[in-house]
């Protein structure tokens, strides 16, 4: 049997799958302390006879094999967990294989492999809810390297008319500080699913990922950019993005036929964990 | 006999090497018309026994070799080039095996392979010239996908102090807009060479370069960033660039040492014929 954990910031999801994986158990935990939170995973985990599991989990985290901090939690503001080993305290009760990488790599790897990018050879998966994070497949593999992206954090051009802050602790006003869900609570004061279609709010914010995704564009040119999270539930939001984002490359680049190339994920919220259950599969495989 | 073509928008290199890479002839041609060019071109490599070909272009070029248009030089402002068959017009002369990439990737692979970049895994080559542009070294390939990136034309922030309204067709104050160097020169009215190290016209450019390097860096996390192009020759440029790149960073994402990360190419004006001969040098090899 496989396994995998969603590790987000505010739930974990963890899941039981055959190896043709069908889901046959799962459940969501709350993110409370590392102790109380993996209490409850391990506990769920003992029930099957797992054989391997793929870990997605919020960063920044060390996925690099060789490093000597591989599998923590590094730097992160939820100070509980703060240079947590994620992967010792899983090996400690489960001896099987673990794939270990972002919460957001293994939603893209899951889109990649069985979503709405099944045909590319790249994609970038982003995610704007509580933060803006983006993974990233590369010629069918995701991308590694010393550390991962952290695209959310990239610098992009203010409205004129936008005077807020910003609400990133590091940038302020880089896109997450200007464009995450808690950005848009604070600044309109209201929250982001009560706003109005017709507030000025979603042109603002079609026009900070629009920038992103050009920036995404013009820097990797991947196959498809897929864009996840709760802030994208606003379904008049996506057709406001690919307006702005073809106004800002102005024919430079070629872009075939923009809804092919920005989407929503064909997996909804599972794009994650099934790219953890994928992961684990590929442990089994390879 | 390997042999390698840097076609920029100025100037034609052309080199011969024996398959040691040690560079036997060697040419510089203006870039003219694809006709009077091409004719020297050709007339230089007839001379030679050449067994392989390694090209890098200006671009907009079509590196797919799944693409109808592969080879081509395809939408330039320099008109006679538009629409241009590079590679075909060397076929009908040469039929040798024949690498075909942008100027800036070759650029990328002669530091990665013989340059500063040479124990690492991926990195980025940066020229800032002419224009800006980039080229991408992945897991120790050149990066691919439908197409090169164009990441001289990322949008960025602009200085409040700065009125100057850009300077690229396309996008007027992209990057490239803002910080090549005839942007440089009509934004001040003075030749890059001849403006002073204190001019304030240094610290824009390094504030510029920086929020490029740090997207760069935030979205691809390369093991390195190479700076080449005439704009670099400036000495006290890169210690500018550096210094404002950890500002916007704020300590958020890990940089070991920031003189490691971001340097001048090793191989100076060499980079790209050398990464063109080794591309040659690979079409014998695999």
């Amino acid at each position: 049997m496989l396994g995998a954990i969603e590790a987000g910031g505010t739930k974990f999801v963890c899941a039981i799958a055959d190896l043709n994986l069908n889901i046959i158990d799962k459940i969501v935990i709350d993110t409370q302390t590392p102790d109380k939170t993996l209490t409850q995973v391990i506990q769920f985990f003992s029930n099957y006879p797992i054989q391997s599991l793929g870990i997605g989990c919020f960063g920044p985290v060390d996925i690099d094999i060789n490093s000597k901090t591989y599998g923590y939690i590094t730097s992160t503001p939820k100070l509980p967990w703060q240079n947590f080993n994620f992967v010792q305290a899983i090996t400690t009760h489960f001896s099987v294989p673990i794939a270990f990488n972002t919460d957001v790599n293994i939603a893209a790897y899951g889109e990649f492999r069985l979503g709405v990018a099944r045909n590319k050879n790249s994609c970038i998966y982003l995610t704007i809810g509580t933060g803006i994070g983006g993974g990233v497949i590369l010629n069918k593999k995701i991308l590694a390297s010393h550390h991962h992206p952290e695209m959310g954090h990239i610098f992009i051009r203010r409205d004129e008319q936008d005077k807020f802050v910003g609400n990133c602790p590091f940038h302020n006003d880089c896109l997450e500080g200007l464009a995450s869900g808690p950005a848009v609570e604070k600044r309109w004061n209201i929250k982001p699913a009560n706003i109005p279609d017709d507030h000025f709010a979603w042109d603002l914010e079609a026009f900070y990922l629009a920038q992103a995704i050009a920036n995404y564009t013009l820097i990797f040119a991947p196959d498809m950019i897929i864009l996840g999270g709760g802030i994208m539930h606003k379904a008049h939001l996506l057709p406001k993005v690919k307006v702005e984002f073809l106004k800002l490359l102005n024919g430079y680049f070629p872009i075939r036929s923009v809804d092919d190339y920005l989407t929503l994920p064909a997996l909804e919220n599972n794009s994650g964990i099934i790219g953890g259950l994928l992961l684990a599969q590929d442990l089994l495989n390879n």
